[in-house]
């Protein structure tokens, strides 16, 4: 199973592409979509097709079969909250485009699961994701939240997996 | 010149078209995208690439030259606006696939346009639509709000243009 992560924002769009083969992950790419602020009317609009664009072009090239955005809301400044939701709009939009489903992850289920505390610090998530794929070069931090989103969204869907075997196997 | 105003929200969002030809106003037809909440992982997702594909036909087939889409922020919850934020992404991201310009205007502005004052209640925004368009059918206040920032675009891309011709005649 191929798994997407997406870490949305409108400067910074994080994503991260993993293959999951039974216990094993290993890495396929990383990387990060920008959209620079521009001037004039219109600029917001042109930023968010761009995103578009990016992430269109990097679900096309990678094939991912399942994807998961991480699902922050916590802001104070509704300026900054609903910046954030338009890009995570696009974030949310184009993996259902390619008839993906798509998971959502609050940031305290990522830690959990990477690092296994709610509460981890950004820079631990960024850590175990490096011990998880030695040698791999990280696009920035924006990315290696992806990839982290991706380890989660994998360990989720085979937990289930492996809930919908045992269910069978009770009923059978 | 054909405008399209957008008025966005995650389960109605309302869309309004107008011709503008000189100091006339005509309608052309206004709706509703609706996005009805689901169930289960990926609805969000499912929900806003809905949203894109209706927005997406709309355009298609009435072919307007210029958008502008409602300025909001001001909310007090932040799960609120999150959630319009990824409505409004939708509803910034059409139009500029298609090459449209896209205008944003704050509430307050559409309102001093349409009724003439800033802080005018919702109703009167709606009594001004009925009155600029009489026997139009509206489908909805999300609609009358649209064909109301519709009216507010048409208005000041007409003074930007008049400004534009009166610099050229200072200028020639």
């Amino acid at each position: 199973m191929r798994v997407i992560g997406i870490d949305p924002g409108l400067r910074n769009l994080g994503w991260g592409i993993i293959d999951v083969s039974g216990a094993r992950l290993s890495h396929v790419a990383n990387g990060i979509c920008h959209s620079a602020p521009g001037e004039g009317e219109g600029d917001l609009a042109e930023r968010l097709k761009s995103l578009h664009a990016q992430l269109t072009e990097v679900i096309r090239t990678h094939a991912p079969e399942t994807a998961a955005v991480e699902h922050t809301f916590v802001n104070k400044d509704a300026v900054a909250t609903l910046k954030l939701g338009q890009a995570r709009g696009i974030a949310l939009l184009v993996p259902a485009q390619f008839g993906l489903t798509v998971g959502e992850y609050a940031p305290n289920a990522v830690k959990k699961t990477v690092v296994g505390v709610g509460h981890a610090a950004k820079a631990q998530v960024d850590h175990m994701v490096r011990l998880h794929f030695p040698g791999v070069h990280l696009a920035g931090p924006d990315a290696a939240d992806a990839l982290a989103i991706a380890i989660c969204h994998a360990h989720h869907q085979q937990s289930a997996g492996r809930l919908v075997e045992a269910l069978k196997r009770a009923a059978g």
